[in-house]
């Protein structure tokens, strides 16, 4: 931990107040005793939304998969431990997180697997018309957040150029005016994962549908830490990782979400034969099952599978309305105590201020942002370093306090100062 | 366990003499020693082709991961665990198992995407003129094993679909005859899932080449079983997973093996973020990494990635080509004990008895197999069912015994009397 520099007295004052608020606030917080659910420190954790904090519940029932499950059962553990049925299992405990009803999400492989099934099947399902079935045009163009985390849009290239569509980056306030009778799909990302800016799916998936394009949403940075509202708003297609607010565990699978209405048109570019109607059968021809599993493809990773379904349990009987209010009245008060102990000008907000506009993170513009978060890490509050001049704190609601807030802006204005 | 049903005197003889060869055989066996460091008990267990048992060493391997890098260092063990390398890293560990140089292989996803991967990026190398890079020809045709495990096939259909070629699937030993100039790629099955027959890795590699066209080898069921030869025989791409002879734990991620002089035209249909040349640039567009990175996609699951690099411990010091006349002699061993035991007639061997026909496993037909296999497991004896009419039993030379073997066959003696 660094050595706090000495403060005069107005700025002892002020830390005074906001320390005395955060005190207040961690007490009125129904949320606070969830936080007892996860292996912490005494470190500011601030990077949830990069790798989850360990849920304390993860080691015991690791041990008791490895040891039991594979060490004694061994193969029979396909069935007697629910090895072969886990991707859809653990798929519909996270469905609830992200508003959707069971029988629509597989967990398995990467988000950029996913993105990539998730693309093909739309440009496919866009050939028969649309996302609705009408009549069809021709549809070959995707577009793609221009601001995206960079995978979707390598993936989505991809996948343009293995259906023979244009990829198209567009901002996401400019996609309404960029749809035509010619777009596919359009990939969004819910949260953008730089500035925390949180787009308005439910908007932008009219507009996609109203041009008879399918949505798809990336929400690697939504999924745990806001309402989505998936089957609501009338998503298409959705992926998503597990290891950020989910706290899966590092590299946890992803999940797929296809909605209810479309899966039987949905064409994977990756049948593997977890995703036959009989995967058993051993048949030489491929014939794809129905729902959700057909977003299934090869034998699912278990250790990093059932690492999940057990941090899974940390969300029961949590609403994530509760956990979006508390989100927002963090991110509030971390700015709060931001201005209050930041010099002026030392760093500016990319995350918009409005609450319909924000995710569950605050990116602070900065001079040397890789050296500055490298010394407050030394001080003990964890977030990271986006190039070339980020900060990024993450804030999941479910273990970080308002005293963890006011304490990471008050290293932050000691390491500016 | 079944209770055996009373012998009658010439069976005992026969029973006496096999038994005691069968503890000679064992105390004479270089790699008994070996069997400590797996977690057995007294099941005889012939189904590690499907997944390996537990090696000792990797509970508390998996509990330090979890506990310590996970819940303890967090985010900084991408760094500072080695995490972010794991994928090159244990690849170069399997690499000497099936004769590959280093920097020749990467492991993550599964066997089923990373042959998506290979195969598509076979057929871009065959537009670019074959396997050597010489001037082209059309070449809009990929060859199957026709006997294939099914993924191979479903996968295979969805790649030449993807890449504008036609698939057509051909028994292994006419695939000489089937290649042509329009052939751009062939993918083999080293060793045949249901019957144990192993294919001829150099000849038909050579036979490919002389074509033009690049040889894909699917190693499932041979890698850890028996020498590969990957570099010797000048294979172009090769995938296998790791939970079968490797001993990874369920679902452990695959591996993909790309050989060096063809990794700079090795072109991804997957380019996640993990195989750009700056993952961490954050760039939009796309730059492949240079070697065998180029193979990855998104982010690697972690927990099953380092429980398979704990397993391959046991690997330590032991030559393949010493597991490969294990598990002959175990297999040989195995059919004189079938032999002996079981009622003439009652089954028939599918596996080649020829030594370089054959894997490491013993496929035998048989009436009503999956009744038969279940009273076998009731009896202590795992094996698999393969319908309509296979019981298969992997032979795993570092913990499976020859009084297993011997055990095993008198108890399908037993259940077939």
């Amino acid at each position: 931990m660094s050595e706090a520099p000495e403060a005069s007295a107005p700025e002892t004052l002020e830390v005074s107040e906001t320390f005395t608020r955060a005190q207040e606030l961690d007490a009125a917080d129904e949320l606070a005793p969830l936080r007892e659910k996860f292996v912490l420190d005494d470190v500011v954790y601030l990077d949830g939304n990069s790798l989850g904090a360990l849920p304390a519940c993860v080691p015991e029932r690791v041990q008791d998969v490895v040891r039991t499950q594979w060490g004694s059962l061994r193969i029979r553990s396909w069935d007697e431990s629910g090895w072969w049925t886990a991707p859809e299992r653990i798929g519909d405990r996270i469905a609830p997180l992200v508003g959707a009803a069971p029988g629509q999400m597989v967990v398995g492989d990467s988000t950029s697997v996913n993105l990539f099934k998730a693309l093909v099947a739309a440009v496919r399902m866009a050939a028969q018309g649309g996302h609705d079935g009408g009549a069809g045009e021709v549809r070959d163009e995707i577009l793609v957040d221009a601001t995206t985390f960079p995978t979707d849009g390598y993936i989505a290239e991809s996948a343009a150029r293995m259906t023979g569509c244009t990829l198209r980056p567009v901002a996401p306030a400019e996609v309404p005016d960029a749809l035509s009778g010619r777009t596919a799909a359009v990939l969004f990302n819910h949260v953008d994962y730089r500035t925390g800016r949180l787009h308005d799916l439910p908007g932008l998936t009219a507009a996609a549908h109203a041009a008879g394009a399918l949505a798809i949403w990336d929400l690697c940075h939504s999924a745990g830490a806001l309402p989505v509202g998936l089957d609501e708003h009338g998503v298409d297609l959705a992926v998503g990782c597990t290891y950020k607010y989910l706290n899966g565990g590092p590299g946890s699978p992803a999940f797929l979400y296809v909605r209810r209405e479309l899966q039987d048109r949905f064409d994977s570019p990756l049948p593997g034969w977890n995703s036959h109607a009989q995967p058993f059968g051993m048949r030489p021809d491929y014939e794809a099952a129905s729902g959700a599993l057909r977003g299934r493809v090869g034998t699912p990773d278990i250790l990093s599978m059932l690492a999940l379904e057990a941090a899974l349990e940390v969300w029961d009987d949590v609403p994530v309305d509760a956990v979006r209010a508390k989100s927002l009245a963090l991110t509030d008060f971390f700015l709060e105590c931001v201005a209050a102990y930041v010099p002026a000008g030392a760093v500016e907000c990319l995350t918009p201020l409005a609450h319909a506009e924000r995710g569950s993170q605050v990116a602070l513009r900065c001079r040397d942002a890789g050296d500055v978060m490298k010394r407050l890490i030394a001080g003990g509050v964890v977030g990271d370093y986006r190039p070339p001049d980020v900060l990024r704190f993450g804030f999941t609601p479910l273990y970080v306090g308002f005293a963890d807030a006011e304490r990471a802006a008050r290293i932050l204005g000691e390491t500016l100062s």
